[in-house]
């Protein structure tokens, strides 16, 4: 038996969210369905780094699972891009430790949202951006970033039907890119709570749009109360972007020793 | 009675074509049945600057209806965008004399092709852009592009159950451009014939390709032989990008009269 780690790189919008589901058209239904097909019918389990909902995407999911198959790893990529059509493509994969754990060993995350800003409807990005066609100061939706980087308990900006209980995390970045029409945020952190980047975007919008100050943001954070912030931006913008794990660290720190 | 012109883009994928088939879901039945719900039930008849097939796209396709409706033109869009979802997005409309026709006064258009170069799969782009992931020679290519343009029979680039008898044509100006992992073929001309620009393109990656010689394009023209042309190059990739009237030249020269 050998573990495989993937990155997987997927459009949300005909999919109900990642996770398995019975009766629905789901990402990790879809991978598990060409890995069972590859094993002559025997069910392998497919292990993301953390679910996505409806409509949501991912440039860089990971996931992991193992199998019998003496597949060299830079063959899994082909075999199973094959069978999987285009909405899931398979970037990478490769052999890792048999305790790798896509999960719990991963130590950092990073989602984007993107808007689009333009004035007109864009058929083109209509599942892919959330169309906001007004006037946005960027300056004070940086102050409000700044304010919402760092270690916090992040209650307010979560669902607040969550079971999780302890609800601290740390953002280490948030960046704002323009990009022509589009505004992407950009979220770093070692975690992220249901719904996080979502009300955090809808909050910042709020902020932008003059709605909200950005000095009131610490004690938004203060509050600990999901009503008080910002709405929870539409699913069809948010973007899983990379997940982190020790190696990748170690890796950067190697390739770039003067960081 | 009034005319309206109206610029309108749409995303090809989820459509049979531009022009309505009995039982088929066309951009055509879409604005029509829009507008007869805005009439009361009247049947409202939409001319377009021509068709284009399943799958293909436009960013500026030209279309012209007539209605007894008092609306000012600048709320045309607003009115149609909110009933025809987001796929089809009416950009612009205004009023235009009872003679203007879409079709037959259209001395123009600009055609694009996207071709996504990347290594690995996009699911983003896989109904927008034709995935091409080998070594094109760009030199090759553009002296190829320079063969083409210029007024000819185009009857080598032209599908063989055309029924035009004219297949003479002019292509003003062929251009390509990389963008990101993208590579953008512009066509501009005075007219195109059934599949014209997805044959030039097909065409045109076969000599980026190297299956093919650019000084060869002069005796592949004269030849007015379909089957020794390029394959033709998938609809998916192909953009109606803008339709050029009269009075738009008009309009250029006013504004750029140096040019």
């Amino acid at each position: 038996m050998q573990r495989y780690k993937c990155v997987v790189s997927y459009d949300g919008t005909g999919f109900a969210g990642y996770q398995v589901q019975p009766g629905k058209r789901t990402v990790q239904g879809e991978i598990e369905a060409v890995l069972a097909k590859i094993h002559k019918g025997e069910a392998v389990k497919v292990t993301a780094s953390g679910r996505t909902d409806s409509g949501v995407h991912a440039k860089g999911q990971v996931i992991h699972f193992d199998s019998p198959l003496s597949i060299p790893p830079e063959r899994w990529p082909a075999a199973l891009n094959s069978m999987l059509g285009g909405e899931i493509v398979i970037l990478l994969a490769e052999r890792v430790k048999p305790d790798f754990h896509a999960r719990f060993d991963a130590i950092g995350k990073e989602y984007r949202y993107v808007l689009y800003l333009g004035k007109n409807k864009n058929p083109f990005n209509r599942n892919y951006a959330y169309h906001y066609p007004y006037p946005l100061n960027l300056a004070k939706m940086e102050e409000a970033a700044r304010h919402l980087t760092g270690r916090y308990d992040f209650s307010s900006f979560c669902a607040s039907n969550t079971e999780v209980a302890d609800k601290v995390r740390t953002i280490t970045d948030i960046s704002l890119k323009k990009e022509d029409e589009c505004l992407v945020l950009g979220f770093k952190g070692n975690g992220f709570l249901y719904n996080m980047v979502r009300i955090l975007t809808g909050t910042l919008i709020e902020v932008g749009s003059g709605a909200r100050e950005a000095a009131a943001i610490p004690s938004l954070i203060a509050a600990r109360d999901r009503t008080l912030a910002g709405k929870t931006a539409p699913a069809h913008g948010l973007y899983l972007w990379e997940v982190f794990y020790e190696d990748w660290v170690q890796k950067s720190k190697t390739t770039k020793p003067g960081v």
